[in-house]
């Protein structure tokens, strides 16, 4: 079934959208503009329409500074200005498909509303960890209004209650987007904050060695972090606070405990209509959004998509997927052309005090996971020429397959990550190789970037790795490279006095051509694994090497990402300053 | 030709590059580490090689405080990391191809010094206008490092010995991209500067409406603009000071004169040799940089390149595809494997105050010369949400192919213009359509973007115009649309009061579905064109209309746009504040 296009003068036609944000809205929106006669119902359980949920920690920090900024629209706007039925306060508790109506709840009573099309734009639901004591009221999520609401009181309190000096502690549990950004934002407000994830890292979607520089970043900030340990009960105090007890026995104080371990589809709507779902419950739609039933269709958290690379199936609630599904869903079901539906790359972004984090496509354990052969390169280069003041090195990663094509790319820094991850993920959409990347053309000048922006610098790396012009080792073959290798440091000797790699030979690259004999003398029958801080020195030795015909490899993203992933090797080695 | 691959134990080889910094630079370097035997020297006829020329206009303000900052090299640090032999002072007087030699003249004396490969990375050589007196003391150039110095004592000189309250005086000829480093730079030291510019906008790449926000912020900033008139004389005062005279008429006080008119090739000694040229005096290579003497490879400046979407030939002189054209020379020379060469889209950028202006791809003039079709879309988002504060509209004109394809982008705005435009260019080299653009999924965090990021925007209204969604009227038909149509302004009272088209009728677009019966009413026969500020408002009226069988069109781009292509509008009817 398809509406007739727009303008056609057919009976009015209603069309009832269950879930009034991201993609909901968007739906809406569309809808109207594309068919001014068709009647607009919109569904909302909560009491707030098309408000800014991306939006709420940075109203928690005080950064935003007026609540009524969250809230980007209301009824009456979306009533004047595109002729929208919303109501909130409504929530629909079930689908009888057959007949086409869905039952509304509200305050006043229940009613049933019939639709000619439906959209279940019903997001996600918070999971719920197995946590004794979770319904503690100190306990908070960050997802709605109400729960901004709460948390926004009871840190406003703490603050205004505690005695002189006294500092309140906060215990954020799962450090994923929304809790870095939890964080950072309790932070501001002045308090403690501990943070308790159950991955290894922080912002388990980075790679370990890009997430360690965000760990940094949360310590120098004063931020206590917990990794590898879950959160397994929250007990009350006699002096009013709580006791937040951990896997591994450590007990935190905590004066207010936010939640953020990720989000399910919340599709028990569509379950219990007999639409088909997907993995892990989400609704399962075709490239027009179209679910299992023909008058049904669905959007955002809840539904299953394709992720890009990887194919791997499931939900990823990211506004921006939520945003574009709801405009073409409403595109399909007014018959107007729809785009072709994209995989998900899962394009993220995260601000943590003063550095960004970023990622496009499948992380390294992803890649490993869906058994895809692929290359890592890491570059460090200045996020603008170096030469201009305020240079600032953007960490980037990127996984490339065999035969060159972009698969996945990540990076950290203090400025210019987001630029970088945008053309990335638009070269990751566009299928490009690592020749490509090295011949984009970027816009340079010096406040901006470089002649050889990082992109193309990542793409010239890349090119070098995968036609064998530089043989690389990683990072986690440190310990086999130590045993079976000559590690040979062509950093400065100031540089390698500050922290090196135990045993290695020093020799500053600018001196490698006179001192072959040395590196032959100290390697024997063994290979040459060479580093330097990020790579670039590293690789003119490995080539100097090879060309001498030692068996000669480069260390991949050099010293700054060995510290990184094996922050043991830079504590070992390390001397003080005199 | 190819010289065998990188290992092979054949006999030295020698490589001369002519000239030694961007192109000619990349390839030496990218020559060495894939051939370690190779003799490569380079011949630099200056004092400096591998020196920041995108900087001096930063190290003439202040921001780039140490001049040595600028030089990024040295022929002693080339020789220890590369083992390059690189001569400064050393001019290439001509190449005789038969013998394989050049002949090198330097202050000691001339000598021929034999190759096997050669690379003219000979760059470019500025433009002289044609205006009596330019050979004064006071006319300066900013394209070397000896440029900068006798601009930068001049300048410092001026400022050292005005007298008290004075402002020197400075006069810019040329009004591009290094033009505008230029008056900026000498506003940043304190001198009142006039710009002239023989196009009637600033920034001749830049689309006029663009360039007229550009111009807002040049005046705002007390720059003097001359727009369509030439410099014709620079003739010296009794007081010391010159006189510029313009062809207008106007006679311009000036203490210091920069002329920066463009550039073309430095092809002299290719032509002397016979190699084959192409337009502008540009040498002709192949997609290896190869030149039509198989022994000899040139890159930079001072080659012809095909320009991507129009198919121009000619020279393009930037520093980006200089850089990957030397690195492209030195595999080809190598027998390495070539990237394909793409055709070059022209990207750049140039901060102007709190402005950041940038292009990729021709621009409208450019399509309308080449004869290709295209339709233009305007669009101006804001650079991150807008609930986040601080937030600054980043103005986008985009044109596409009637069958959707981007063909070339142009932006402006106080923030996140540069990663709109990388972004645009990666896309434009993709070949992405607007369908694509809308389907980008870009990096969203409140402090970064938006759900809809500026680029998903353009796409959106690009799909909307390209498929008759969304009819539009553009600003340069204001005259004929004013005589033949009803103007319909859908902003608030008070927006309409504080500027508008004369006549026309204002309804805000909350009010317009109950007023249609006016619109018909003041429209009669006529059709109905609507504009709001932006283009969002006036699009959902366009849509009320069209529902309601009126014929109606949306203005491209809105006010904002209006008022920067036609500013009589705005002086024509804004009502001065009570």
């Amino acid at each position: 079934m398809a509406f007739s296009p727009t303008s056609s003068p057919t009976a009015p036609r209603r069309i009832v959208i269950v879930g009034g944000v991201a993609g909901g809205m968007s739906a809406a929106a569309r809808a109207r503009r594309l068919d001014e006669g068709a009647e607009i119902i919109v569904l909302e359980q909560s009491d707030y329409v098309s408000f800014a949920n991306c939006g709420l920690p940075y109203h928690l920090s005080g950064e935003i500074e007026q609540r009524d900024a969250l809230l980007l629209h209301t009824p009456e706007t979306l009533a004047a200005a595109l002729a929208l039925d919303v109501r909130v306060g409504s929530r629909v508790t079930s689908i009888d498909r057959a007949a086409r109506t869905v039952s509304v709840a509200t305050a006043e009573g229940t009613y049933d509303l019939g639709y000619d099309a439906l959209l279940l734009a019903t997001g996600a639901v918070a999971v719920r960890p197995p946590i004794d004591g979770l319904d503690d009221a100190a306990v908070h999520s960050l997802r709605t209004i109400p729960d901004l609401d709460a948390l926004t009181v009871q840190v406003d309190e703490l603050l205004a209650t505690r005695e002189e000096g006294q500092q309140p502690h906060a215990v954020v549990v799962g450090a994923g987007f929304i809790g870095l950004e939890a964080v950072e934002a309790l932070a501001a407000r002045g308090l403690r904050v501990e943070l308790v994830e159950l991955a290894d890292h922080v912002l388990p979607p980075l790679d370990p060695e890009l997430a360690a520089l965000v760990g940094d970043e949360l310590r120098t900030h004063g931020v206590g972090l917990h990794l590898g340990v879950a959160a397994k009960s929250i007990v009350p105090r006699p002096d009013g606070g709580r006791t937040v007890t951990l896997s591994d026995g450590t007990a935190l104080t905590a004066d207010v405990v936010v939640v953020n371990v990720g989000v399910r589809p919340a599709s028990d709507l569509a379950r219990e209509a007999g639409l088909e779902l997907g993995h892990q419950g989400a609704v399962r739609v075709d490239d027009d959004q179209r679910t299992s039933d023909p008058h049904i269709w669905a959007v955002g958290d809840a539904v299953e998509v394709t992720q890009a690379v990887s194919g791997l199936a499931g939900p990823v609630p990211l506004a921006g997927p939520a945003n574009r599904q709801g405009r073409r869903a409403a595109d399909a079901m007014l018959g107007h052309r729809t785009t072709p539906q994209a995989p998900v790359l899962g394009t993220a972004i995260v601000r943590v005090f003063g550095l960004t984090a970023a990622v496009t496509g499948p992380n390294q354990a992803t890649l490993r996971r869906a058994g895809i052969d692929h290359e890592v390169v890491r570059v460090h280069p200045g996020h603008h020429a170096g030469y201009f003041p305020g240079t600032e090195q953007v960490h980037i990663v990127a996984t490339f397959s065999p035969d060159g094509r972009l698969l996945g790319a990540q990076a950290v820094g203090r400025a210019g990550v987001d630029k970088r991850i945008d053309v990335l993920a638009t070269a990751l959409r566009a299928g490009m190789s690592a020749d490509d990347l090295a011949e984009l053309e970027l816009a340079y000048a010096p406040p901006y970037g470089s002649a050889k922006d990082p992109v193309n610098m990542l793409g010239f790396v890349a090119q070098n790795v995968l036609d064998g012009t530089m043989p690389q080792w990683h990072p986690d073959e440190l310990d086999d490279v130590v045993a079976h290798s000559l590690v040979l440091d062509v950093r400065s000797r100031g540089e390698y006095e500050r922290g090196h790699v135990e045993p290695s030979l020093n020799i500053p690259h600018t001196e490698l051509r006179d001192r072959l004999g040395e590196v032959r003398e100290a390697a024997g029958e063994r290979p040459v694994s060479v580093l330097c801080a990020s790579g670039v020195r590293s690789h003119i030795a490995t080539r100097v090497l090879l060309a001498a015909g030692v068996d000669a490899r480069n260390l991949s993203g050099g010293w700054l990402t060995l510290v990184a992933a094996r922050p043991d090797v830079a504590a070992r080695t390390a001397v003080p300053a005199a």
